[in-house]
């Protein structure tokens, strides 16, 4: 229960980021909400879609959708007030990535996932929605540019997996390596962390 | 039977908005038929992907591929003429949606979705192929911009979901969902209608 | 085995083909290693999801993705050495391209696909590693221009999926396949032959 409150969480989170997007490529409401819930819902789809859950959860069940889209309606009217409220965005984004990764790890092994394929589910449902949403409003993905957000998500989904492995009880490994996505991600944001190019680049 | 054939004629008609994109885009014959293949049926191989089924019915069998390839091979040639008959163009494609939409709402309620999964899977069929397309070739999907598109096939899919609960033949709620996605497209096409931006944009 | 040795090979030099986009788009290490992951195994995602293979292969067994990972390291170092050896590459990539052709149409056809399907599972299999590269970084992808790659995988498909039919052993009309879509492609390239454009372009 309060797991799913959670992920709830994370896809308004998510929702918020796509919308925002929408809303600086001036589109109209009905693009911002499409582009809010792709972002919010997506890493889910495409998590089922690789672990052959049809049709998708997201799209099958009505709470997901309904937060992405409220969201993003609340987006289109209250943006202007968004900006105030940036620093608490980026934590919740944060956490919302930390919470994808470990329980889309989680749902992964459950279905019978190697331990990779489980890190790399994991990893994908958390990043996914980002990537299509940078896609659909034809943006090279951010996941791409040098900031550090993909390894925190792999290495929480591998936390997660480790747990499982070690017979570590599933709630436990999913907060552990939820802090550490989430712990990880604000200290490089903190620090400006990132990594380093192709050798001779700067 | 009919409604086959009338599949058949909306694969050809967003075939043929999807090869016209190439031919503008002076892509060669192939990728004007990749292009042209893409929109045609990628509607329904995202259905088909959505719902699992494998391999996605329009790639495994001849009928909608073999329409999409040929409607692109004549456009490569009859692109000069079809300026001349825009209008049914348009009019066609709004049909062509409205059918996808329904139609794919039908197949999902086969599949066991929800009544909200088959709306999205309905809506999906009818807009998926237009994304792929626009993201193919590397445009922002118009379905973003300002433009009633997406909401009539939300309509359409949704009457078909309703005739299905309400236990109306499936061949009717089919019919006038199709009908009411025709002619809202339409309408809104004619009357220029577009929905509103963010607030504070214009 | 050898096959397996073979297929990975090809992961190989798709991998580095990515990557090596990757670095011309100044991408930090993490994200020339996932355009050179996408670019090296995307293709048989594609072709697991459109079979119903879950979770997909590619991401489920360490072989293919740790290939892909460490090809894209190397280039991320290596890279200003390869231009000495692009024609090794481009060798490498057109028998790449003839290999995942046949051997996803020959997997196509295990999974109960058509012919038809089997070729355009294939074909899927062969080209979806370059495109979704190109849609990731923001490029049309390079299959929709002017030279003869799309042609080679579909013939060499085409070959597997004859070979099925007549009951020649697969092992043979993988082989056979191979050989005609690199050496086509190579021809191509060799010759500088590409397809027509529409009508009225040059």
């Amino acid at each position: 229960m309060l797991l799913q409150t959670l992920n709830l969480v994370g896809i308004a989170v998510f929702a918020a980021s796509g919308a925002l997007v929408g809303v600086n490529k001036r589109l109209d409401i009905f693009g911002i909400c499409v582009v809010g819930a792709t972002t919010g819902i997506g890493g889910g789809i495409l998590r089922d879609l690789l672990l052959g859950i049809h049709p998708p959860t997201s799209l099958d069940r009505w709470p997901s959708i309904t937060v992405a889209v409220a969201t993003s309606i609340v987006v289109s009217f209250a943006h202007p007030a968004l900006s105030k409220v940036w620093n608490a965005v980026i934590l919740f984004d944060a956490f919302g990535m930390g919470l994808f990764a470990t329980g889309g790890a989680s749902i992964a092994l459950d279905h019978g996932s190697s331990a990779l394929g489980a890190v790399l589910v994991g990893a994908t449902t958390a990043l996914g929605g980002g990537v299509l949403r940078d896609m659909l409003v034809n943006e090279v993905p951010l996941l791409l540019h040098r900031d550090l957000y993909a390894v925190p998500a792999l290495l929480g989904a591998a936390v997660t997996v480790v747990g499982d492995a070690l017979d570590v009880p599933a709630g436990a490994a999913v907060i552990a390596g939820t802090i550490l996505a989430t712990g990880l991600r604000l200290l490089a944001l903190w620090r400006s962390w990132h990594l380093p190019r192709a050798i001779g680049q700067n």
